[in-house]
């Protein structure tokens, strides 16, 4: 993901821009110069950033800390969608102590650890949380409960969509006529995609587009097709029983529809991304940086 | 999928044998010749299956009839991955009215249909299997159960992996050593694969590999790499946010483990072309064929 800014303690600027790959500190510029310690722990960050969501808190949900005492103070925070070892390492050497992340840590869902008892690599994983302190909270079902959704919005506005954005049909837009094509040329490139899957034609024309980012299931990826019946639909992941065997069948009936399949974590990393300005709106002088997990694939 | 035969009625060699992706008649040779009719019911050719299966009939199980009345003569069996709407044509087109699909025919798991009352995708295909009297019956969990696994072995078979088949450790099979780029290689050539995603390194050598077609979810996935310590894992399809991450994270650690993710259908496909000759020596005299429904995708 391009474009990643570090704002450092104090106000925008003022902190270090580096290369989102790179190592990179939350310390503020200046040799010798003491990294400002935040006064604030981590619990007191949540909880302001959870009073911005409607609804909250929420009784059910896994947007829980799932590693770290939350009661520790606030050194920086890294958004990013799964907290990778390579994520929590860079924040270790970023001089932060809390990953706010959209995704699982542990593998699946729930994030329950039984099941992974005795395992090494969650032994090694918790142990590198555990020994540097490192808090890591998912940040889900509350930012979907944003509105806009801050995931969704965060891809319109990669993509150039946000002016499209209605929010009696958030998951729809209208953009003037382009081709499916031009549309997986646009999402390569500004949500730094290599290859995706898809069903359809690229050379068709398309203006009705419905963006699912993440992994919605079947139901709601064909509820969509049913109630806004668009020219293209967008997703992040899919059930290869579902979603995209009821396009095939669409294909091979009279209606066109395209599909493009983005893969999970880069449909949604825009959304973390735009995380950080939200919360330099809400968290002043707290250092906030995108460390993007990125895909966790190649093509071959 | 290369290589399917369509062996007509009577024994091998008497039928037509037809490129699979074209059309196909199961009428036996000769012009004015009537296709002999099988003197048998498609509910007594699910029994006669069915018996062969350790353990079943199974009290719940997805394998059930879809459309269509079982009742009705046997004409021919059509064995897919996906009833699709295409598979449903070239089926009626080849003069068959039994297919046995390994996955669902109505885009969820259970094939449950409340959901899609009214919806034109599903009323196209309804009509398309009801005006022909179409049977589509699932054979999902019976072919599972088999032992050797149906699927599994089909896929070893077409690998020519079947000689590593270990009873006492079925998904895994230790090969001479080879690198993963010569998996990919050979199994891009094999299973009719175009593209798929991986995880891993395409130099390493490996023999140690972990084979589950279709889609095991994460814990079954993950507690295979945790059993048996592969050297590659080859799996269908899987959930973005569990097996892949703990390979990312594994290859961040010390140990190697490399990934590919074939894509669902054509991951069990060589299964389903495998039920050709079990059928054929349970069902004499009733003309099978293999119609692949193929992968969904096109890849950009």
């Amino acid at each position: 993901m391009a474009g990643s800014s570090f704002l450092g303690p104090g106000a925008r600027g003022e902190g270090v821009l580096s290369d989102a790959q790179g190592e990179e500190t939350l310390a503020t510029k200046g040799a010798g110069e003491t990294a400002r310690r935040v006064e604030m722990t981590i619990r007191q960050a949540i909880d302001r950033i959870v009073a911005d969501i409607p609804g909250a808190p929420f009784k059910t949900t896994v947007d829980t800390v799932k590693s770290g005492n939350p009661d520790q103070a606030l050194m920086g925070i890294v958004t990013t969608m799964f907290a990778t070892d390579e994520v929590i390492d860079k924040t270790i050497k970023a001089g932060a102590n809390f990953i706010i992340a959209h995704e699982p840590t542990f593998y699946n869902h729930q994030d329950e650890t039984d099941w992974l008892a005795g395992d090494r690599v969650y032994d090694f994983k918790k142990a590198l949380l555990e020994s540097h302190g490192i808090v890591v909270w998912r940040f889900h079902d509350y930012w979907h409960s944003f509105r806009p959704d801050g995931i969704l919005m965060g891809v319109y506005t990669a993509l150039g969509w946000d002016k499209y954005y209605n929010s009696g049909a958030p998951e729809i837009v209208t953009v003037p006529e382009m081709t499916v094509g031009e549309v997986v040329a646009l999402a390569k490139k500004a949500m730094g995609i290599d290859k995706m899957k898809m069903i359809g034609d690229l050379s068709a024309k398309c203006q009705r587009i419905v963006v699912m980012p993440g992994s919605g299931g079947g139901r709601a990826q064909i509820g969509a097709l049913r109630k806004y019946q668009p020219d293209l639909l967008i997703c992040g992941e899919l059930n290869e029983w579902e979603t995209s065997e009821y396009v095939r069948d669409v294909w091979y009936q009279v209606q066109k529809v395209s599909l493009l399949v983005l893969g999970h974590a880069v449909s949604e990393e825009p959304g973390m991304e735009a995380l950080v300005p939200w919360l330099n709106a809400r968290l002043t002088g707290v250092p906030v940086k995108h460390i993007p997990s990125g895909d966790a694939f190649g093509w071959v």
